[in-house]
């Protein structure tokens, strides 16, 4: 790779911190031993999941106990809603779920294949779920008395946009659902605080935050049942299979390496900022999605004549890597539903890109990579 | 730890192979892009990882694209018999599950909690399913014409008792029903060929052949359409969530590495027929489960009034480790319902161990596992 390489595609994946696999290593090598068994150095292992749920838990001011260790972000989404749609189906009642229409893919996909009653909720031209809609729809469904899981993501994978979470929660509390967040690009850039915003159940992902992929966590509010989705004794019973140990402990790790603290958040807003004020100057790019946004996400529409996967390949041969619409869905050639529901037309989204930085940037990296941008343009428009 | 820590609990789980470490490293450290992106060091990766799900399909005579990586054995299991229950249930049909009495419990929890009509076969005192009364069950319950899926193992992680499973599916297959296979404890100590044996879907783990937990891949045949559990792009729209890149390039990595040779095999069954003789002569000891068993399993009852348990403790202290049912019920007292279900009583289950060998260990290692068996009964019976 060559020195100038650039990655701008922090909401896709981060690269693994170093720190992370020197905290996974021991349980790669001799501490392999299967946590539920007997013997005094798997008993070790268990204590140091416990402890790893702790942390964990700690970040979001929950109890370990109420932190499922999963296999990813997509996995805890898939908990959430069809163990709650599960755990009713079997007592042979038909729940409501709620969410909006631009969650991420695992959620879309996965209420669309549930026995239960779906509704989506329209956001605004920001980005922001209509919370009047809101509380006309739970006013119409809360007569029927069913069973209520309402799934919001708490800041978009696409465009960086942040829910008022709180505001939600008390809509759908006093309606007495539940309130299910995807807090997957949000987890280690915004302060979560469960009890605080009204969320009883959380998804998170390892691999946004330095982690490899393959792990995260679904936070379950103790007293809230669902149905597992893989059956085991491990995790509690609620999520079976052998844990995954390494990734455990190198998720504990990165979650203490998480730094949301107002200094580092407000220098990563600044370049953030600096990002886009130079896109708008130099391009005449518009910003998608709310101002109240991801502290490291650039969602923007170039004027010119240009795909964002044109700019992409252009991009990727001086090894800059940027994203269009999320990288699960980068393989489609369909225009961002994320980006077409906050009004964009088919083709202002096809001349969209993202752009989500690290804390390792500097003004220097971004120059750059205006400069090549614009030796892109002129390439192409040629 | 000590010079002479034997570990014989490879059913529990095994030592990750430094190999498997190895083909690992890239994709912790600098190959750690979402292999859904776009640009060339991601579509690399994506490479890597259809490249893998040809290695492993080919070692069962599959194809790569019938090969599903998830997060593990359990996983496996409830995908396929969630999937398969799932898909019928959202059309409105309640399809029939066949199982057996001595299943892990991964399948047994999970086939309890189905929207489907439950059987269950039993075994007979080697831990052999019956197949008269599948033939028998089978032939009422064909006639309704409901959609069937059996589920069995190949290779009983307890008693290690390998099921004849081209007889078995040979019963399924004539009264249209779908066979899935749990071969998590048999993949890697045995050959496993889909088509000649009539497995529709195989469940595989990792952690039990040198790959770190929290890795698996269940095969669907093609042609066979179930609900996917997680929702996502990913694996053909099959098993949604970012590939854990890392893990599943070790996986290819182990899978390259197993050695089911006839020598190989030879030298294990050797050892563990050696161990099990000394086992019976000095001590009396019975062996549970068929000859025909796994090459490293040893399951055995012992006359003396000493509990599984106590010998696992004594022997933890001299750096030995041993198992007691399964690693995964090990944090219940209940006795095992597998041996239960081949004829124990509790009390003879409660006195049973289970030892499960690598292929390193030597004859030197069991002649001092089997004095320290001494020492310990004879400090214990004092």
């Amino acid at each position: 790779m060559g020195v100038n390489m650039i990655y701008l595609d922090n909401a896709a994946t981060t690269k693994v911190k170093q720190e992370v696999v020197e905290a996974m290593m021991p349980y790669l090598t001799e501490q392999y031993y299967n946590p539920s068994s007997l013997y005094s150095p798997a008993v070790k292992i268990k204590e140091d999941i416990e402890r790893a749920r702790k942390i964990v838990g700690n970040f979001i001011k929950a109890s370990g106990n109420e932190i499922y260790f999963c296999s990813g972000g997509s996995e805890a989404n898939c908990f959430a809603i069809s163990g709650f749609c599960h755990y009713w189906n079997t007592l042979k009642v038909r729940p409501v779920i709620i969410t909006s229409t631009i969650e991420h893919k695992s959620i879309l996909e996965c209420v669309k294949n549930m026995i239960a009653d779906v509704y989506y909720v329209d956001v605004d031209n920001n980005g922001l779920i209509k919370s009047d809609t809101l509380s006309e729809l739970l006013n119409d469904i809360s007569l029927w008395g069913l069973p209520l899981l309402c799934s919001f993501q708490l800041a978009n994978n696409e465009i960086g946009t942040i829910q008022d979470i709180k505001k939600i929660s008390n809509i759908i509390w006093q309606h007495g659902g539940l309130l299910h967040v995807d807090a997957v690009q949000a987890f280690g850039q915004l302060p979560i605080d469960v009890d605080e915003m009204g969320i009883d159940m959380l998804s998170v992902s390892g691999h946004k935050i330095g982690c490899p992929k393959g792990t995260g966590f679904l936070y379950i509010r103790k007293g809230i049942t669902i149905s597992p989705m893989i059956y085991g004794s491990q995790m509690d019973g609620k999520r079976g299979g052998t844990e995954n140990v390494p990734y455990i402990m190198g998720m504990a790790k990165a979650v203490e390496l998480c730094d949301i603290s107002e200094n580092k958040t407000r220098e990563m807003r600044s370049k953030r900022d600096y990002f886009i004020g130079c896109l708008e100057a130099k391009f005449g790019c518009k910003l998608n999605g709310s101002q109240i946004r991801l502290p490291n996400n650039i969602n923007i529409t170039f004027p010119q004549n240009i795909t964002g996967e044109t700019f992409l390949y252009t991009l990727d041969i001086s090894e800059i890597q940027i994203g269009v619409g999320s990288a699960c869905n980068s393989q489609s050639i369909e225009p961002s539903y994320v980006l077409k529901a906050i009004g964009l037309s088919d083709e202002e989204a096809m001349r969209t890109i993202r752009i989500t930085i690290s804390d390792d940037i500097t003004y220097e990296d971004i120059d750059y990579v205006i400069s090549e941008i614009d030796k892109a343009i002129k390439l192409i428009e040629i």
